[in-house]
């Protein structure tokens, strides 16, 4: 059986993850990839870049698409100027609320104890905490400065007898219990607390040096947007990807890497002409899907969830997430995994010039105490001209923005496999199994010797030694070599070459594969074009 | 002629490195890679990657190797636990000084200013600032707890007269002059300011949440060697490689992306017997400055850098710099590419047991009021056992450490090259090309039809399609076929294949090679092949 526990425990067991700075008893919120984590983690990136950016071709039309496109990569700071975060409404808005409880004396992140609501007049205590459905629906009111509004699944789940409860009634803190309190009325009001992590540039450490670890990729791929049109020679539409570590000062981390403090974003923003936006936004979001399931996550685990009207933000058309059925979620319950929204040309515009007029743009507006907009943008025309049509027009943004370390964590989950096998003696034995994609898997071959002599050690070395050169392959002569095929299975391998003594005279070897067990015999001589072909299948 | 100004501005025009936030006015110190900058930048992280983890043959010992040896990978987190940062010395000892003046209000490194020494008796001004020298040494001091001194050949720069100054006496505050000051003794005494980047953990905010950004990689890499012994089965002597961001708070950044405040580190952490470590020592050490040669960067441009006695630390038997003449330096000066130190057992000992005794180790070690060493380590054992000979000792580390962002700063200075190649009509015109190393190269060809008509655009766009499963390669079909060439030249792209009349009779197309001019006809059937082969060679 899948659980958690037991991908969590090989995970560490085997070196995937450990948790960040666990001598000195663990960071919540920070983890690391040990030996084959890190392997299996450039992997993702690696393959994200090929097939998004590196290896896209420019010149022919995907069937899917509206035309040709080009893909270009970026790698901006994380440490940017502190207006970047003014201007793209983080600074304002990127929050989450807190209450304290007068009685424990403790901190809570209030849309995590909102849902503990006691009826007032009876005193009978509400026990959903809604947490989950919360917190997804605060990280999309914190992603982008959008309207707020339950779905009418989760809606169901805060009626108490006749009564359907809003979610404004429940915002009365006089209203909820706090989770270790007795008696109501023990919260103070919520306050607003920033999701970035605050730093200070340079020695004088003045107000005006504060500024912030980037809280996502993207703002970076804005603000560049004229230095990579003026340098390259890209036409719209194309795209800019970059992959790169972001920060968010969680309250509560939790779930594995899931929701992390640290984390590693995979976004490509694509610029197109405001009247094709709608289709390249559809061709985005079936795209991006399309490119998990290639890579071996199961269409049954994955949900394409489309935001609801009311949940969309004024100036976009559609918002979608990409979201994994992960083991520690109740049955039936996702996570996500990557959102794709259509973006308009809001990010560029508050690049440009600032936060909108406010009289078209109340939600994202805040106003000095002239009543003026707060933030003037960079002043920079981010406009783009069309050099066939002269058209001038400020290019409307899709964004496919994947979380790497959640992509990471859905194929481990997924990989997962407890299945049986023959032992030597052909007993069937329970065996746990990691069925990685090949692209994916750390180590794409291993190389055994069947026994420690007879010359088999030296022409396996031989053969791990020329197939080093192109691809991650480890050699192993220890142990029987069924346990070998076990300890291989668990890291995710698959294949594993064996030396035997027809190799002596044939010249030839076994390969097994890892998830079938089949085992086939391949010529020495083929074996890099085989492997090849295995993994790139 | 070779100059920064030079390749600053192709950088900037071609899209290989922006100034952070430039929309916004910079951030001093931090710099974003463009579209070719970060495919230069991902080959060069991939080629050592390659060269030094995932391709390395731990079955033969290389000839200038004690023996074999093995190489894993880990990816940590940038902020970490805030005792790792206390137990590693970087708390108290990763500091610059600084001075206030109370003429000019302005604020120093002390280090910058102290050169400009004013000589007590006579008042006669020193004008030699040593900015140079002392901002090299502060960096020595800075990594590692060491002692100071300075080299005999910047000894000379502060004589005056007869006399030869120590530096001690210029540490002397009353005795320096303030840059923007016209009269002695304006100078507060010198401070430390801790050049970590300090952050806060979670909501709550207190002192013992305050951690930091990591000013090295190497930290997380001991702090994981348990779990990494514990779950691979490396048996020493073996290495754990990481790549990664590193933040540095300088106060004053310069020579272009040379002194960043955010930079990518590609660190060893090399694991061995305290007996074979100085062989091991002189392995890395030289190992790692033939990768620099192999890739392109000429012998005469590059030295190495032993360290004198008294400039190591206690615990160590050697430290070397690779040092690279960048063109932003004086002729003869050189700046550090990568430093490889022997570490002894300092650091995993600092993690179990904290500063050491102060009797043995007087400079690393902190005192509380008690008299006592400050910090205490991890408790944790992580000493290791031999398996053959039960032998349980604190592993040696030999650490070499590259910047990557040096790395490609010195590729692209060694590139830049200015020649004369013939045009159309066969004159010769002065071009700037940029000689990378066909591995680094971000674009490793690109594909023309040699005119747009007969075919031929259809035949190189065919070409290029096939081409580009392999190999980042573009697509050029617009204007004379000579300027085409000068665009790949000055983007640093090794082939150009040209598809021309004979192409659509002989299925041939020719390869021009960037750096000798030669063009040769290969069959299109041949080219992956061929530009596997040339691109690896």
């Amino acid at each position: 059986m899948k659980s958690m526990d037991k991908i969590v425990s090989l995970c560490k067991r085997r070196g995937f993850l450990f948790q960040s700075s666990e001598i000195y008893g663990g960071v919540q919120g920070f983890w690391d990839y040990g030996p084959l984590g890190v392997e299996l983690k450039r992997n993702v990136k690696d393959a994200w870049w090929h097939d998004m950016i590196a290896g896209h071709n420019e010149l022919i039309a995907p069937a899917s698409a509206p035309s040709t496109f080009e893909m270009v990569g970026l790698d901006c700071t994380i440490i940017m100027h502190p207006q970047v975060w003014k201007n793209s409404g983080h600074f304002d808005l990127f929050c989450d609320q807190m209450v304290d409880c007068r009685e424990s004396k403790k901190r809570y992140r209030f849309d995590q104890v909102r849902g503990r609501y006691v009826q007032y007049e009876d005193q009978k205590v509400f026990v959903t905490t809604m947490a989950e459905q919360e917190e997804e629906l605060s990280e999309v009111r914190r992603r982008g400065m959008k309207f707020f509004k339950l779905r009418p699944k989760d809606a169901d789940k805060i009626t108490i007898g006749d009564e359907s409860l809003t979610l404004d009634k429940l915002d009365n803190t006089s209203d909820v219990l706090g989770p270790d309190a007795k008696a109501l009325d023990t919260l103070t009001e919520p306050r607003e607390f920033n999701l970035m992590f605050k730093t200070t540039l340079g020695a004088l450490g003045g107000e005006e040096d504060v500024t912030f670890l980037r809280p996502e990729t993207a703002q970076g791929i804005f603000v560049n947007f004229k230095n990579v049109v003026d340098s390259s020679r890209v036409k719209i539409p194309f795209g800019i990807g970059q992959v790169g570590k972001s920060f968010r000062n969680e309250i509560t981390p939790r779930n594995f890497t899931f929701r992390s403090r640290e984390f590693e974003q995979m976004e490509i923003e694509f610029f197109c002409h405001p009247d094709t936006s709608q289709e390249w936004y559809r061709y985005w979001r079936d795209r991006r899907l399309a490119w998990y399931t290639k890579l071996g996550l199961s269409s049954e685990s994955l949900i394409m969830r489309e935001h609801h009207v009311e949940e969309l933000a004024h100036y976009s058309v559609g918002t979608a997430d990409i979201e994994y059925a992960f083991p520690f979620l109740p049955e039936g319950e996702y996570g996500e995994l990557e959102g794709i929204a259509h973006r308009g040309d809001f990010d560029l515009r508050s690049h440009m010039e600032g936060k909108l007029d406010p009289s078209t743009n109340p939600m994202t507006v805040e106003l000095n105490e002239n009543g003026k907009p707060k933030y003037r943008g960079s002043g920079k025309d981010l406009s783009y001209r069309d050099e066939v049509t002269n058209e001038k027009f400020i290019p409307h943004v899709v964004e496919p923005s994947a979380g790497a370390d959640r992509g990471v964590l859905a194929f481990l989950c997924e990989a997962y496999t407890e299945d049986e096998a023959p032992d030597e003696n052909g007993n069937l034995q329970t065996r746990t199994v990691m069925k990685l994609h090949p692209r994916l898997a750390p180590i794409k071959a291993a190389v055994f010797p069947l026994v420690k002599k007879d010359g088999m050690p030296e022409v396996a070395k031989e053969i791990y030694g020329e197939l080093k050169e192109h691809f991650n392959v480890f050699y192993d002569e220890k142990g029987a070599v069924g346990r070998r095929y076990r300890r291989q299975d668990e890291a995710g391998t698959p294949y594993c070459i064996t030396v035997d003594t027809d190799t002596l005279s044939d010249k030839t070897v076994t390969i097994r594969d890892r998830d079938t067990l089949e085992q086939t015999r391949v010529k020495i001589d083929d074996l890099v074009a085989d492997l090849s072909s295995r993994i790139s299948s």
